[in-house]
């Protein structure tokens, strides 16, 4: 339930309090070149606490490669990658754990877990988890020096200046949210499958595996319903199958059309507001009133973009790999 | 890759012009009852030609069980329905193949199979593959008797008045898209997982596998980037987990937290509009203006709703089964 | 769970005495010249009623392609065949249904589907669900036409004279079991992994999908318990690996190396014995001597040979996938 | 490729001379009791270096949790569990590099993975991986407290006299196999499927997995083969299916029959020998004689019961939450 892929095969692992977080990939062809320093640029984007908005924890984030390097190369074996968790603060958790924290997995992991989860941090739930995913996408990309993934934010809190929209947060000492657009620009025609393996199938299901993640969608999306067919599709113009548009983002019938790929995705403001709220007091049995402790990001949609690669990669060298566009063993 | 599901498990095949469409589903506990009767409510509602911008193509839709049954009820092991295919008019196709459609897959199928694809009525990308999709579901909601799913269309051509928007399509010659909703009453609490099994995770993916889906959103959905979390947040009421509003559309951490399950999605106009288009002259290597033949629906959200539903419900089944809130053998 | 392979994978359906049974290829390349021609050799071999021992029913066992295939090539999308079951005599087994058959399914079936199962005829656990094997065997045969499998029969109730075994089943008037081997030539090194996807692990995961299959060994199998390291060591002669001999049956560290595959199994006496038994009669609630009705196998080991090569074909053809040694298109 | 299992999945990495091997379970049920004392007694029994015929490396074998517990208790998300390589001395390895060794993976790895496998100590190929499998059995084993899973060794060298069969390969200083037998008492009926998911395959494929395994047979096996059908079949005594005899060995039509579960399975003479072999010298080109350095068993069949025991455990713990006779959340 916890893995991802089906040649390309990412697990996950950890929790925010407990002795690390970590990821296992399986299925990377033997004979990529890899270190640690390759991972460090993306783990580095998707860490907090150096930007305005985002939380003071500090974490190191680095690597520990449990398997499957051999003299600084894949061996095509299960690759599982640590990170220590050191920077914890348990005890802001236990104080406020009379309250489900709303829009956290506190109520629904106690209802299905049975009061057996490890609710410190939000335990297995907690956006830290995919600091493995993070990894596993620098791999990824590592795979496919041709193809070129690349995630923005377009909007915060409803304004297209960034600066504006997180201004606004720290304004109403509340979180907020935002959208991320994603761009895939040197992909072959080709990948995906009409059906359960569309791109669009493919992709949303990992990408909603990105925690606050609340829609996506492809190509003109939601306005799409708004169009004309006329106006919406996209003239092929060649034997290549460029369009004179992009309206369809890219994937044409669940495959690739070798135009570039384009989707966008909502992100919900953090679930950690500042503000006080109302909830179920457990040991009252009533809804009552309380805050919020420990450090948060205002804002998780800045995080989001490096993750939203990350799982980009994850699937598009999945589909590479089943299209035999990416060799087993590479030279 | 044309399967879908862990212990609910459905894998579709067929064509739209070769003798059938069908699906098996693997994994439906034993002693359910069950006839052609309990399917035909659903089949009739995907059917076209029955409404106002639909095809005219008529099929009798009529499910064949070819296993899985005895006595009237499930035994447990694969049932395999077959809907054959009596009225195509494949020539209308054969005509056009100079051209491959414009939102259609003729292009990225040709690309992706190396011209051995079934192009006639779009083969096996065609939409009348849902047909299996609608009789699972069908099958899917009678396991859950407790749970009620309901997809309506809640636009039509950017109109709220269906009837207006359809009308637009008809007026201006050319197709249309529209917004369904799907909301989901009487699900227990604890279905799902965080990450690549949320409950958004495996109804996107599935969703997505429905032709002409562009988008999907949970709960508040694209607004939720422009909400502050205070807005955002669903105070939780009591110990059942009942939230005062419910903004996250009754999944909390991929997880459903017993308030109704709600998302929305996008369907774009269909790629098969009347009015002239170019594309791509495989004869002659040149874009040139052309038109589509063959009967079309003016607007596929018409038929979408049941599909939707559809997909919805063998989701759901899936995670009651694994959850244990649905039995291996029924009484 | 009716569903076996990762790229090339099948699924299979059906009842003994229900409309058919049939199977689905799913992942079959595109490309491949296939018609009905292709898979009556080996269905001819499967079939019963031709030869001394195996049962006189007669099935034209025609296969009913239903999709997948056009212009007499696949398409790459799903190949689904049926075999129509004209030949039933199902009133044979209603008379005998007061007794589970004693090495039949009809107990274990009985308590694990809580009565529903189609019993009659065996239902979906009847051998005659290996005719769709066979015909997936066929066409993964077709997509290594450099690799030669072949099954042989090398004993049959204990005599290496199979005349001579099958007469002694004829003489007691009772049901004889025997030895298949097989081999196969032309196979790359490099198929398959150490541990659960071993070519041992896979191929034995479907052998033990054959009915009545009671054992597997590979190479020197169980008499490499009694043999010395110095003795089973197979010395490698040369770069490609060659071997000097093959106690490895062609497997070292669960991947092949390029000398003979080599296995062998044991199938057991057919269950249903014209002797008379001992067992329930679910009437009376006691154990009590009957006799089994309907047509059968004094020795279905006389029909594996070919399910064996099948099975082997289709696991061989998904580890050829994997490796990227048979292309996703063919010319 | 490094997983098995659809509701309890154990999916293995590491390597023998890198930093640690380990497992990760997902899908364990959660509430379980569960600290490294559980798990001791059988990673204390796989161990080396405590007998007659076993290698003198020394290790640990401590299980580090990594994931997956909280107060004692199983969370119901992944356990990862890792075991330190400590006792490592690569160098042996190093200075017989030349020669890929007979009867291990040297050759085959290096012919799948181009020369980028970590041949130290045969890297991931060691028999070292199981030592994860011991642990999850032991969790498995402890989710199913009224079933009993014994492995037993019948046989070292061809003798039933285990003390003397392993004297025969101390006096011929050379390697030998052995027999192992497993029997499992308290398990219902009615786990399992025909076909992919039999008992058997399930169980075969796993066992497969376990390093020098050449062959499994079940109840009377590949004796069977020798008997009339009226000698083989099980009478069937009362209506919980006691059988009056086992040829069988428990399971029919794949599905347990609530007998006991008796399987045989054989394991060959460790492939390194003290004797002097021949094989191919990397460095000339040619076949030359050369000796195995490095410590190993002289019978690794003397460590397989606890392996044998650990994956049968794992099997049976997918089994019984499919048919939900172990609850999801246990009280």
């Amino acid at each position: 339930m916890n893995a991802f892929g089906i040649l390309f095969r990412v697990s996950i692992f950890g929790e925010s309090h407990g002795p690390c977080v970590g990821i296992t990939i399986d299925g990377c062809p033997a004979g990529l070149s890899l270190t640690e320093a390759d991972l460090l640029p993306d783990l580095e984007r998707r860490k907090g606490g150096t930007q305005k908005g985002t939380t003071p924890r500090q974490e190191a984030d680095y690597p520990i490669f449990k398997s499957g390097l051999f003299n600084e190369k894949t061996t095509g074996f299960p690759i599982t990658i640590l990170f220590e968790n050191n920077n914890t603060r348990s005890e802001d958790y236990q104080k406020q754990r009379s309250f489900p924290r709303p829009g956290h997995a506190d109520m629904t992991a106690h209802q299905k877990f049975g009061g057996n989860e490890d609710y410190r941090g939000g335990g297995h739930f907690s956006a830290r988890l995919t600091t493995g995913l993070v990894a596993a996408g620098a791999i990824a990309k590592k795979l496919m020096p041709a193809v070129s993934i690349v995630a923005t934010i377009t909007e915060i809190a409803g304004e297209q200046d960034l600066e504006k929209g997180l201004q606004k947060a720290i304004d109403a000492k509340d979180s907020v949210g935002g959208i991320v657009e994603c761009r895939v620009k040197g992909l072959p025609s080709g990948l995906g499958e009409p059906y359960f393996q569309s791109v669009e199938s493919a992709l949303a299901q990992i990408i909603f595996a990105v925690p606050a993640v609340r829609g996506i969608e492809f190509g003109t999306g939601f306005a799409a319903a708004r169009m004309f067919g006329s106006e919406h599709n996209d003239a092929i113009m060649d034997e290549r199958g460029t369009t004179k548009t992009n309206h369809a983002g890219g994937v044409v019938g669940g495959i690739t059309n070798g135009n570039e790929l384009v989707f966008r995705l909502a992100i919900k403001p953090t679930s950690s507001t500042p503000k006080e709220q109302v909830s179920l007091n457990w040991d009252t049995g009533k809804a009552e009133a309380f805050s919020i402790k420990g450090r948060h990001d205002l804002c998780v949609a800045l995080r989001a973009p490096v993750i939203i690669e990350a799982v980009t990669a994850i699937v598009l060298a999945d589909f590479m790999l089943r299209e035999q566009k990416i060799k087993r063993v590479l030279d």
